[in-house]
Parts: C-alpha cells; structure tokens; sequence
C-alpha cells in the first residue's frame, strides 16, 4: 500500500437531516489535519458540483464556523439528486469526472448520503479504478429513512425519531385537552422502511403516545384502518391518535397515497394532500367524528433544535472515520456503524462495507419487532431506538435564536 | 376592605398553549401560600368543571409536579369552549355556579384565557356581585394569538413566535438545498391578528427567514400574491419562502380560505385543505413551479420544547400576580404586562385592567410596522418582540424525552 498524496473532496446527496452536516464536519476537520491532503474542497449539490467544476475551498473557512456545522441542519453545500448513467450507456459524466479529479489532483473522494448516493459513489470508484487513476472512494451514510443495509442505525434517524417522538408526547397533551372528540392522523416521513414511523413507540414507551402506528412493512388495509380507528373512539371518547408512514402500502404493493389519488369517485371529490389527510377524510365520512390531519413536513428532517447529541456526535465521527479510513488506503466502502453494549452501556462502533454491498440494499423494520395486530411496535424497537436518542445539543443562541453556521465558500480554482 | 376567607379555584379555557401551565403553577404555588386561602381546586375543562362540580383538590398534589406545569405544555387541567348564556336569557349556569360556590366557599375565581374566557369571568364577576356574594374574581390572559386589548402581550405568544422563528429559519436552510425551484407557503394560526405570522421577522432579523408575510390585517388580494411570488421566483432561481395567515381576509373581509373553499371551478376540483394549499395549488398552477405548503398546525401552540424562558417565567409570574391581587381585595379585573426598559433592558411589569376592558376588544398589529407592500414587517416588529423569546427553558429530560408533570387529579367532595 503505498501513501496516496493530494486533494479531498466531500459532496451532500439525497435529502437533507439535522446532522448531515456534521458529517461534513467531521471530514473537513479531520480532512484538514492530514498531510497526506494536500487541499480541502466542499463540492456545491453533490456529484453536481465536481462535474461541474463548482466547489468551494474550506481552507478558508473559519473553523469555529467549520464546528457550528454539527449543530446546522440542511447541508451546507448544497444537495443533489442526480443518477449517474450506467457508464455503458453513456460515460460524459465519468469523463468529466476524472478530468476534474486530475486537474485538482483530487486523490481522496468522501460522500455523504443514503442508497442512491452509495451508488453513485460505487459508480465513481469502479470508472476511476478501471481508469487507473488512484483515488481512495469512502461513503458516509446519512438517512433519516434509516434503511441503509448493513449498518445497526444511519446518522439523522435519531434526530428525526427524536423530533417525532417529542413532538407526538406534545400532541398528546394538546389533542386530548378538550371535552370532545378528536382524531388525529399524523403522517410521517419514509418511502420504503416505517424506522421513523415506529419512532412514535418512543413516546409511547412514556406514556404519551399514540394509539396505532400504520407501517409501510404491513400491507394497508383502509377497512381494518377504519375499524382500528372506531375501536379506540368508542373506548376513549371520540379521542385517538394515529400515525401514518408516508409509505403505507395495499396488499398488492401499491402506496396508499397514490391510489386514493385517483379514487375521485369514492366521496364524489378529488383527493389532494398527503396519505394521512385522504385518510381522515375517510374518517370524517365513514365515523363522523372530528379529525385534524397534522404532516411533519419537512420540519421532522431539519428541527435541529431538538437534535440527539448522540446523533450529531455520531455523525461527525462518522465523517471523521471516512478521512481516516481512506488515508490509511481504504476505498470502495461505506463507513457503517456497529452497536456493542459495554457494562450494559451503548457503545457505537465504526466498521467499513463495501459500497456495493450496500448501494441496491434496504433495512427494513424486523416483521418480528412488528405486533400482532401490525398497528405497534415491541418492546425490541424501543430498546434499539432509546439508546440513540440520547443527549441535547444545538446551536448557540444569538438573540434568543440559533446561530448556524456561515461559511464564506470561496470558490476553488486551478489554472 | 374586609378579608376574604374560603376557597380558591383555577380554571383553563380556549385553545392550550405551551406556558398556560405555567400560569396555572403560578396560580397553584401562590394560593397554596395564602393564609385566607382555605382550599385551592383546578376545575375540569374550565367553567363547565365549575358548572358539574368536577374540580380536583389541589393539596393533594406534589409540589415538585406542580413545578413541571411550568414546562408542561397543553391545559393539564383541560380546557373548554363554552359560552357562558346572557344571564338575562338563561341563568340555568349561574345558578349552578352559585350553588357550587356556595356549597364550597369559594371567595376566589381565577380564570386563564383569551377574550372570551375573560367575558366569562366578566359575567360570572357581575352576577356574583349582584347575588351579594363576595368572590374576587381575576382574569389571567392567555393565547398564542397575542391579541388582547391593553396589555403590551399575552403569554403563549412568545413560545409560539420562537418555535416559528426558529423553524423557519431551519427550513430556510432545508428549502433551498437543491438547485431547483421550490416555493414554500407556511401557513400560520391566528384568524384575526397576524401577531404570529408576522414573527416569521424574527428569522429575517437572522438572515435566514421568509421573502413575503401575509397578514389579516392587510387586505389579501389573490392576483397581486401570485405577482409577489413570480417577482421574488424571477429573482431566486424560482426559490421562495412565503408564510401565510390562516386568516388572511379579501377587501370585503371574507377569510380567503373560506371562499376559496367554495371556487371549485377555478381548477375543476374541490379545494380540500387549508389557505396555505389552496394558495399553493394556485401557484402551482399559475407559475408552474413545484409547491411545499406546510401548516404548523398544533405543534406551533403546543412546541413547549422550544418555548422561551421569558415566557414561561412571566406566565407563572401573571399566576402568582393573580392571586396576591386578588387577596388584597382586587376583583373584576385582569392580570396585564406593562413593559418598562430599565438601562435599556426589557423589564415587565403587572399591571391590572378591568375585565370589562378586556372581554370585547382585539389588538392586532398597528398599522405603522406593516411595510408600505403589506409583506412584511418594520423593525419595530423585531424590537417588540425579540425581547419576549429570550431564554431557553424545558422539562426536565428523562430517557432523552421530556418529563412532563403528571398530576393525581383528586377530585374534591364535599358533604
């Protein structure tokens, strides 16, 4: 193995989270501190960026704006979803690619996001590889989905389990307060995988949670939903709270969502909004009880005031053990976390996968963590999810507000 | 002026905020104190748990719980909506009410709410006055709205504008991530004040806030708003951050979402809900870019993770106000904040107003901090209220979650 000398650089893909940009951190400070980088470049949207030759130089950034990144939701340079071709297909971006690699003598190559990220990273490794040109390719996850492969849990799921879970004990007390009836329907993030769905276990667990929790893992049923429904307003006075995956699915695999879309006939009107406000409109016909359909919107990925300081610590090491790895000669994989327990006490590992391993894969909920019924979680879910919600931090407060990070993005440049 | 001695009782009533507990510890801690307070009861939801003599002893209660009300947000009592009749119509309730006030010597009514509660007290004030029985009765304001007549604020109203400073200034970030357009409407409680909607300044005042603010104090027309978005989308890569008032009105004083819910030709489809969907569609439609519309729904009143110190602090401190006034002899009045500046620092005072003042009047933004476009405010707004969300402060955290105040709600009896 011999000591690979140049430039690093780190790009943001996929959708934001409250602790992306810790990771960002974590590279950058540690990226900053080898001598075997010679430069640190932040690329503006991702792959986007290096094609484009648009990245910003973080030499020359404040490094007390540098560590303000752990506590700054978003991503900081700016995000991407871009799909790289098969390079069969068509290989501009590939070409490019390397002529911008070469040109900076770029040698270290970090990416920052979920499924799709970790094959574009995958992509850029083999075409690099294949073109003899030596770059060390390290990915770090990011998802608030939770359902990359291979790792116990991804960085921003915490934070985002930990707004959802504070955030639904609040609900609680808000929607319960008065004297009549009132279901509420909370949708929640999570195509695929229900991890931030099953977060409302959390608040569950103390005592100020939900009444069923709908998961894209169980089929979707809206009769049974109706009848899970009418069975809690009949023993709580009109009163219940349900959450809803964004990505709940019928027997035949088809999202809820998008069905009753086109079901414009069933109460003679078109059906707009989110999963969970078609289904209160079910509630409202078929119980005739008051409904209030509450969507976290994009708030539950970028509430970095009520971030897990696990989570942000995790991140930024995650970042940290991407330069780290890559320097001592790794390439080709995806840093992953491993969870031990030391005296009875969470402890988070780092370890590598290889990124082909993990770039067409998808973690789902454990059937087995799933109840009976399919509208609740078992105690295993909270055992997993507790340990990693652990800890406050956030931005410093500058007038009663946060102070985020300012970075100056001084556009690198190579004649 | 003789002493009154007997019984005290506490009542929540209207929408919960996330400090009206704090109100209600103020209340509790102080009368618990007070040598002529025989008894302290918190009714169930408001004058209805009066009415149905179902109101809990608070004795019973552990003061370290009664502390966490200060950070426990919703009516832990519960609340009500209920509009007391005009004595002259129907006096069914106040005969009740003097009946239980009898039965339990009550010699003291505090009641937290907005205007409505505080005609309510009104009238429960004039009718006991008028039956000869001696009761002081004290108005403590409450409500996210901040519209009350006479006092410089409401508590309720700071921890709201902090929850959606903050969050917007999150979603600033998050929104502009990608190198696409994105218009964003956030759509913000308050039917008759823009009090809330207008502290979307506060994240401008930070740099990281909204390009237009629509209020209902500013007439709304539909055209000029899909003008002002086009303008700032030219100007922003088709980029914009809009927050609206769920009750922003037309010239004629129509609300916008109400006769927008009956055009359902405009689009040939129903217009299903809020104003901020609605007004998205049209965007959407008109401007053929893509449209987030999000509503801070309940989380925006009940976000008591985020509340501001200052508020939570001068809520309690308008409880125990309540209570010393009210044993000195004061009744028919409400508690109000009178804002000094001490060496340029924000102080805030109590002061008294009679309730009558209160019960039938609305405060909403003066016309003079509403820029000359009507989308945005003055900095007049911003020193107003940036002193109001100063300070963090939250229950205590237990597992990562918060501790809220769990109360053995002991129903009182007497024979």
């Amino acid at each position: 193995m011999k000591d690979l000398k140049g430039a690093a650089i780190f790009g943001q893909s996929g959708g934001p989270t409250s602790v992306i940009n810790s990771s960002a951190a974590g590279v950058f400070i540690e990226a900053l501190k080898q001598e075997l980088i010679t430069e640190v470049y932040g690329a503006a949207h991702g792959i986007k960026g290096i094609i484009d030759e648009k990245f910003y130089d973080i030499s020359k950034e404040d490094i007390k704006e540098l560590e303000l990144l752990k506590y700054t939701p978003s991503s900081a340079l700016g995000s991407v979803r871009y799909k790289l071709k098969d390079v069969k297909d068509d290989d501009t971006d590939y070409k490019k690619l390397l002529e911008v690699f070469t040109k900076y003598n770029i040698r270290y190559f970090f990416y920052n996001g979920g499924n799709d990220s970790m094959d574009t990273c995958n992509k850029v490794s083999k075409y690099l590889k294949a073109a003899n040109y030596d770059c060390n390719v390290i990915g770090v996850p990011k998802t608030i989905d939770n359902d990359l492969f291979g790792t116990d849990h991804c960085p921003g799921f915490a934070s985002a389990a930990k707004y959802i879970a504070t955030t639904l004990m609040e609900l609680n007390l808000d929607a319960k307060v008065y004297n009549t009836g009132l279901v509420c329907i909370v949708e929640i993030m999570g195509r695929n995988a229900g991890w931030l769905t099953a977060s409302a276990a959390l608040a569950n667990y103390k005592g100020l949670g939900v009444d069923l929790i709908y998961l894209p893992e169980v089929p979707f049923d809206v009769d049974k939903f109706v009848d899970d429904v009418k069975k809690v307003c009949d023993k709580n006075n009109n009163k219940a709270i349900v959450v809803v995956s964004e990505g709940i699915k019928n027997a035949d695999g088809r999202y809820v969502g998008d069905f009753m879309a086109s079901a414009t006939d069933l109460f003679g009107h078109a059906q707009l909004g989110g999963v969970g406000a078609k289904l209160g409109d079910i509630i409202k016909e078929r119980l005739g009880v008051k409904v209030r359909a509450i969507e976290f919107s994009l708030m539950q990925r970028c509430a970095a005031h009520i971030a897990s300081k696990t989570d942000i610590e995790e991140s930024f090491k995650a970042g940290q053990a991407a330069v780290r790895y890559a320097v001592k000669g790794q390439t080709d994989k995806m840093v992953a976390f491993e969870r031990t327990y030391k005296n009875g006490k969470y402890v988070c590992k780092n370890k590598l996968l290889p990124l082909k391993q993990v770039a067409n894969a998808e973690k789902t909920i454990p059937a087995e963590w799933i109840n009976a019924d399919g509208t609740g979680l078992t105690e295993d879910f909270v055992n997993y999810a507790l340990p990693l919600i652990q800890g406050d931090a956030k931005a410093p407060l500058e007038d009663g507000l946060p102070r985020f990070a300012k970075l100056k993005k001084v556009l690198a440049t190579k004649d």
